[in-house]
């Protein structure tokens, strides 16, 4: 048999030479035969992209052509593939995307913010125009978990995805429990070690795990990215005393997405909370992430991996980069973009205990008062350990039998009326992993 | 915009409707919408095939043409996709998937016995034909860890794979450990309980996880599938004072492989050996099946899941078939067949600690005589234990310093010519995961 002719080179126009965009290039350049012979295509690069020409990023950049604007390169006659790897959910980014897809041609991004915000605009203008958007490297870094869902998991109804999915926050985390130092410390430790977003609130603030689990869910439940509808709660009121306190009764604290499908709409809650210690989720240290999928069928499958770095968010790029070369074409979401359905906004009803830590101020009856406000929302104690006095102040810790959010909303808003507490009480849901 | 026209339907024949058969009917009839709104296309089941067409299987079977001959069955006209769930490495399973790729249909197949044996005979006529063999039920049931390895992971150099990948062997392991019983006593309650293949070695003598393995090592390093080349050991001699040995010194022993390519050649065993106790591995409780994938790019990612049972696999099966209707086509191991290099067996090099278990004869000098042996081959002791004298024998654990696997097998066969063994030691690796 004759060997059939081999098909046209995929051309790449690269936009982004950061740590992602030059790894992604370093393995394009020293992995083509590999490559070629797994797709059975040339894979190229065409033009890149970044904001500054002049600077040495330890890759040769010459054979390439170089590009000031992402508008350019996204449209040029001989790129094939947009790789959008500069990151912003608007701005530069967005405009390239768009122009790449008007221009007909598919797009492979890192770009989490993006699709969370635009996901729904941008996944109907690239399936009116024949074009895919794939985002592997968006969630997780390099944990092939939007493939593992959208294909792998295609014959299952998902009830449920949990993840850790921020690796700076886990490794804030883990560090202030395995060294003992306070958030404050260990967060300008992440930051001289550039762990950071620009934006730090972006990590700390819980909104780019967010954002990932906004993706997830969308594929998992057939629904309309809704980022804007997530309960969000960052990392930034965790000291070491709520750290200290989780150990000691056998838990961790963790930054934790849930997301669920319930009869009364979509649950979705990035938060820190409290899972036990010896559960994979508890046992998650540094920068590492995990995600855990259930569906109806495969029961509970569990994915842990590098959630950032040169080298894992490459690898997601090069799996989509792959993916496209072999042909394989899929809506962005897993199914069109016209039939996601917008999905109504659910707070989880399904009582759990929570932890509560509270700052009394030291007058005769305070705790009395609290009590009292607990019983009212029949909020039940578990636990309750008052320490010393410090500065007229009393820290105490609750642990409740499980209780509705509802009532336990309540309880804090009477907590705030009784005149006792300092400040906002800290609540984190000790979550069954 | 007007509406595409939905393509035609993806019509299935499925022969075998034991657990996993039964179980893909059963989703293929509750959640036909949903298939149709995540590929884009019907899927529907034209004809089925099983040994007993009499037995009730619980779902309704007169919708759908019965054939009493899969090789009939899988050349019907109005067959798209052979669904082969018949399992065996021979016979009416392989012949059937031959005609199947013969009148030019796609095949999704669960069956690792015969794509380890046969695999490469298979890729090339699919191939030739321009057919897909697709085949993620065939390796650690829902995990979807060949879409994960072929194309997740694409742009990687895989590294190393490991992987508890045999349930039932994972069941008898900690099931004797948790409930303090011997081998055969647990065996027998897994044979009682359906856990066991037909031919229970296929288990317990480390066959079927070896298949697994071997399939994962062709994608992983393209090579041919190898299965012959592969060292292995079954469980069958694990006693339970070797778990209780292994736990006092804070290991876990699980039936484990491990593949990796070295300048030597592909190394490739499944045996059983000692992991840390609190590893990933280590931790991993019953029928659940745990990968390891490392990639230069990637690091490491840890995958886990149910590794057989109806839901697990059916979900399997529906992936592939999803993809198949999405129009997903790659060659079977990840690269085209005839591009599959053969590789040199290998045993590994890498020095790595053993734990031996003997029977000493009650003799003046034995022990003297087995600690020279090891001596003479160089091998150095870690720790050594002898117990009481029981009939004249004495059981000994040794656990040695790192050590290359032909020093600890020229020690082995020395102990054999002392004279004072009974029988055969066992000795298992020490595995750092």
């Amino acid at each position: 048999m004759s060997e059939p002719l081999r098909p046209a080179p995929l051309r790449l126009g690269i936009a982004g030479l950061g740590t992602v965009g030059i790894g992604v290039l370093k393995i394009l350049r020293k992995e083509a035969a590999m490559l070629t012979a797994r797709t059975g295509r040339d894979i190229t690069v065409t033009a890149i992209c970044a904001r500054n020409r002049g600077k040495d990023r330890g890759v040769p950049l010459d054979g390439y052509a170089w590009e000031d604007d992402p508008v350019t390169l996204a449209t040029r006659d001989d790129v094939d593939v947009f790789v959008e790897l500069m990151g912003g959910s608007d701005g530069p980014a967005k405009a390239a995307t768009e122009a790449a897809l008007n221009a007909g041609k598919d797009v492979v991004t890192a770009n989490k913010a993006m699709l969370a915000v635009h996901g729904q605009a941008l996944a109907e203008q690239a399936e009116g125009a024949g074009r895919v958007i794939r985002f592997e490297a968006a969630v997780a870094g390099g944990i092939p978990v939007v493939k593992a869902l959208t294909e792998g998991l295609a014959g299952n109804n998902v009830t449920r995805i949990l993840g850790v999915m921020n690796g700076t926050c886990n490794y804030i985390l883990t560090r202030m429990q395995s060294a003992g130092l306070p958030y404050d410390i260990v967060f300008q430790e992440a930051s001289d070690l550039g762990y950071l977003e620009a934006d730090p609130n972006l990590d700390v603030g819980g909104i780019d795990a967010g954002h990932k689990l906004a993706l997830l869910a969308s594929i998992a439940f057939g629904t309309r990215v809704a980022f804007d509808d997530m309960e969000l709660e960052g990392i930034g009121r965790i000291t070491i005393d709520d750290i200290r306190a989780a150990e000691d009764m056998g838990y961790k604290i963790k930054l934790l997405g849930v997301s669920k499908m319930t009869d009364r709409g979509l649950e979705q809650r990035m938060a820190p909370c409290l899972v036990p210690a010896t559960s994979p989720l508890g046992q998650l240290e540094g920068g590492t992430n995990m995600v855990v999928l259930e569906g109806d069928a495969v029961g509970q499958i569990v994915l842990r991996g590098a959630g950032a770095g040169e080298g894992p968010t490459a690898s997601a790029v090069l799996g989509d980069i792959c993916d496209i070369a072999r042909g394989f074409r899929l809506p962005v979401f897993g199914q069109p973009a016209d039939s996601l359905r917008d999905a109504t906004p659910a707070v989880s009803t399904t009582p759990a205990p929570y932890y509560v830590r509270l700052t009394l101020q030291d007058k005769p009856g305070a705790l009395a008062k609290v009590a009292s406000v607990l019983a009212e929302a029949e909020v039940s104690i578990h636990r309750m350990r008052q320490y010393d006095h410090t500065g007229g102040r009393a820290p105490v810790l609750i642990v409740t039998h499980k209780t509705p959010r509802k009532a336990l909303d309540k309880a804090l808003q009477g907590m705030a009326a009784t005149g006792v507490v300092e400040g906002e009480p800290v609540a984190l849901r000790i979550e069954a992993v």
